[in-house]
């Protein structure tokens, strides 16, 4: 099988062959306004100049991906054929070639804007490693978790593009010995690595959306990083669950990459036993083979399979949709943190130290066991794509400061 | 001492003397564009008229007060001051006059684009209530109530406006001797009588945003009916707190009533022991003394007292930033059910029927433990206003669809 070609060149290791396409919102160098564009090898093609002049070209022609999205799923078909088209056959070349721009010198920007943000809880070895630290002695994984995609809304607010600067949250925390709750900077910073999902085409209230039809109204998926203050959250999260624990900031990547560059990466969940409700049982699955990678300063600490992921993306929306709460352009919803069985599989450093009892040793000798002022951390990820190339997700990627 | 009064005919029993001002946004008959307006008697002033041509006027003829709410709380002071102007001189009677709409006559709408919803849980007794019914045995009130504004966020996309029909949502639910959870339309549909806080103007993200800061950030108030399916919550709520149990829908009053209106409400809090934390100590009180009102099928069910609520509402803010989260124009949030100590003081069905054990009897000879199909259900509150009126906010009110 020969692999479909750009004639855009795209360096063997890219993250973005022709086959990904992922979409992004960019401001050029020497532009004033941002633009919708789509990430080829080391470029970005302008859409909104592809479509210039056209109604198309308005939504393109914006500070996010929104307008676009709500136009549905015909139309990203048809943007995506087309632009799929521009890139590897060589009638257009001169259109193309004038609205490209190198992906190191153009700004980009948050990608959605970002309607309501919801957070699950999908992988079972992170609840239950979670649960086995929160709740010892007890049941690491609650009696609903295997009926239900356990998950809480977030700050939509607070959602930031990769590269974004964190600021170390304030805040009470209180340990178990603690007279009284103290106030000051969270000393136990930590970070979840996800997948996030972006709703494009929105449903109606009182109808629930069948997890069938997944693929109708969610447009693609990003990387996603929960940043976690964890004794903010072990203080507050009774009974009504985290709040300033996580709502400071949650870091995504600039590119969406769609679920249409993801068909090759469709894996089952695992076994899920006993049988959810009928609701929940998807007739294709909707799992997703994605290799994600932690970095902290550079080293890599992590490699968390998504396969893994008990509950599919799928399941998660339309759990979201049963009760009749709608969704709209711009929801984002994510996976929760990604761990696998294996300890260097971990997705979030409360796992990776047990919370805190076996520091990280880092390249430079040092250790950690939460994150510290001046650290880095970058997610990354691959998943099989058409004509056996590999889809990447970019990075989202953020630095602390206290 | 006279009182302000409008040359603008105000019942004497109205909510909307001269003194409160609340906007909304309604459509007038025979228009096909929402506009921004204030309620005056049984009247609504079209204000996009009275400034047309202006900026400000372009932002007050718009679907949502957000706009007009982003210009700040000069802003909200001079054209509050205006419109008192002329509603009390007779200087331009006939530019008032022509844009004076009959409040019966015009289409009222979801008064702002919601930002950020989250919801508090302020109420002692509230809280106590719950717990005891929730948590039996254990303790009632977890150990950190006391010391923060417990809170989490909800879903901004199914906050609707008064007078919207409420469908029974369905879910899974299980009762602790269920062997399975079961699916179907919740059994347990449940109000919650609250009042919720519409941000005006933002802050920047990584600035807590102080507690004495309050007004120059939150424009006004809401009535809020938190419908909550309890069957759902009480199986999913742990460990992330409530989603589906409440996310399916949240109904608010079509007026906003100005933080600037409720000066004469303002009263201290109850005494808070343990002292709170310095960031949540206010210097000027900011508890309402609000009079709720609850109405089930037109009988009166409860007269939750707001001025017994143990967290202010600006507390609530300043907690929400305190781990640097911003805050933006459009985001709202409940003060959690208002219950008093007494039994008809209580907000919601599950503390009046003590989880369904003791059914209200209406006067129509029929017993409720929680809403059935066809049931209404309608929440008043008044204030004390400047020169001794009264200030009123209307009512949310919806309708339960099986």
């Amino acid at each position: 099988m020969t692999a479909l070609q750009s004639w855009v060149p795209v360096p063997a290791d890219s993250d973005f062959p022709v086959q990904n396409l992922p979409y992004g919102v960019f401001t050029p160098a020497r532009a004033h306004s941002p633009r919708v564009g789509v990430a080829i090898g080391e470029h970005v093609l302008d859409l909104s100049a592809i479509w210039a002049g056209t109604p198309l070209g308005a939504d393109l022609a914006t500070g996010s991906l929104n307008r676009f999205l709500r136009r549905g799923p015909v139309e990203w078909a048809y943007v995506r054929e087309r632009v799929t088209a521009l890139l590897t056959t060589e009638d257009e070349r001169a259109l193309v070639e004038a609205n490209l721009h190198r992906i190191d010198e153009v700004r980009l920007h948050l990608p959605v804007e970002v309607a309501d943000y919801v957070d699950f809880y999908a992988s079972e070895e992170h609840a239950t490693n979670l649960g086995e630290m929160f709740r010892p002695g007890g049941e690491a994984l609650l009696p609903n978790w295997k009926h239900l995609p356990v998950g809480y809304h977030g700050r939509s607010g607070t959602v930031v593009v990769s590269g974004t600067e964190i600021r170390r949250p304030g805040g009470q925390r209180k340990g178990p010995q603690d007279p009284a709750p103290v106030f000051g900077a969270s000393v136990k910073l930590d970070i979840e690595a996800e997948v996030g999902f972006v709703v494009g085409a929105g449903s109606a209230m009182g109808e629930p959306v069948a997890v069938d039809d997944f693929a109708r109204h969610v447009f693609g998926a990003v990387l996603l990083n929960d940043w976690s203050a964890r004794d903010i959250q072990a203080w507050e999260y009774v009974p009504l669950g985290p709040f300033l624990g996580k709502s400071f900031a949650t870091s995504i990547s600039a590119w969406v990459v769609p679920l249409a560059a993801l068909e090759a990466a469709r894996v089952a969940t695992p076994v899920q036993q006993p049988e959810p409700l009928p609701y929940l049982v998807e007739k294709e699955p909707w799992g997703l083979d994605l290799a994600i990678e932690v970095r902290l300063n550079d080293a890599v600490v992590s490699r968390p399979p998504f396969a893994g992921m008990y509950w599919s993306p799928a399941q998660m929306m339309a759990h979201t949709t049963v009760n009749g709460a709608s969704l709209r352009t711009g929801d984002l919803y994510g996976s929760g943190t990604c761990s696998g069985p294996a300890a260097d599989q971990r997705g979030s450093l409360i796992e990776l130290t047990w919370n805190g009892r076996d520091p990280l040793t880092l390249p430079d000798g040092s250790t950690r066991t939460f994150l510290e002022d001046g650290d880095s951390v970058t997610l990354r990820a691959s998943a099989p794509g058409a004509d056996g190339v590999r889809i990447g997700f970019g990075e989202v990627t953020g630095t602390v400061r206290g």
